[in-house]
């Protein structure tokens, strides 16, 4: 690639980036719904066939946006799974982590939480994916324990979905807004049920 | 009460009887958003204003729909926990009874399936009040399990709460279809992590 190309395509990502920057400021401004192609356009003064260039369609726009706030949730749980420190406070610091992320940018921003909404009720893949990588970063962290013996041997791959599974109320954001009467089990009774089970 | 007043009130009772099972056959038939209370009542040979002498509106026959399929788990539910046998094979019988009359009705029957989504969207008293009377079954039975020894020496209630909030994906109509791509963990699989902690 030359110095040309190189520079072409660093500035492809960028507009790409700043699409997808608009658009989720878009939905939580004036909703997922309502959000058309051609609004994202005049906010980033181009023409909507320029916006095309980058994504065929305006669900595509969408998979990015939610691609990128479920990523960031993601890469906060990468960084506990990878730290120091017993397994068990791993683990309810990583559920607590979701559990704050998801309540400050699904429930108290209810626009948003109408793309997500939709997206959980189309099912889309990158919610599917969201999940599968979040159980990666609970394997790591179960399977950390299992080997320092502080937890049972058991397999990670099982009991992250267990634990995933059982503490879903407090990472599903249409669960958390479902739910939110029950005050009982807080989120660290959950904890320390999944803990019993997996020390047990 | 005189024998006349008696009759007139066994008559009342068949009749709201007669406007549920007929609103919920027009629910699984044309869907819960079709269904108007004129066709309620031509199903029955009677007038619009007859049906609202006993309901005041649509959303009091929903919820009465709603109430009599939620009752019917409930009553299986009440015949589980108050039979014998170790408390551990109840719990598991419990859970898998609500999973597979839950399948049945909602999962099969897309049409009653809307009228779920709705009542779960809406949030519906009449949800949250089953999943209570839910609760005081599987409390039932883990106060016997704990009793027996069978279980360590915890809170039966919140014991209750976290059982059912861990199982709520094989309970929950909507979670049921959302996860069905997750073939793990399995019910059992669920309820053996459930009665590890249980156990502890």
């Amino acid at each position: 690639m030359n110095s040309r190309q190189s520079a072409a395509s660093s500035k492809d990502v960028e507009t790409r980036c700043r699409i997808v920057a608009t658009a989720e400021r878009l939905f939580r401004e004036i909703g997922y719904n309502k959000t058309t192609v051609a609004d994202i356009a005049r906010c980033l003064s181009m023409s909507a066939g320029n916006v095309y260039r980058f994504f065929t369609s305006k669900s595509e726009i969408n998979e990015a946006v939610g691609r990128q706030l479920m990523g960031e949730v993601e890469q906060a749980a990468e960084a506990i799974a990878n730290s120091q420190g017993p397994a068990s406070e791993r683990l309810r610091k990583l559920i607590h982590t979701v559990e704050r992320m998801n309540s400050e940018r699904y429930l108290s921003d209810t626009k948003l939480h109408e793309m997500v909404s939709i997206a959980l009720t189309e099912n889309w893949p990158i919610v599917r994916e969201h999940v599968l990588r979040m159980d990666v970063y609970l394997q790591k962290v179960i399977r950390d324990g299992i080997e320092a013996g502080e937890f049972r041997h058991q397999d990670p791959a099982l009991a992250a979905r267990l634990v995933h599974t059982s503490t879903m109320r407090f990472c599903h954001p249409r669960l958390m807004v479902e739910c939110g009467e029950f005050t009982v089990p807080t989120i660290d009774q959950m904890l320390d049920f999944c803990l019993a089970a997996l020390h047990a």
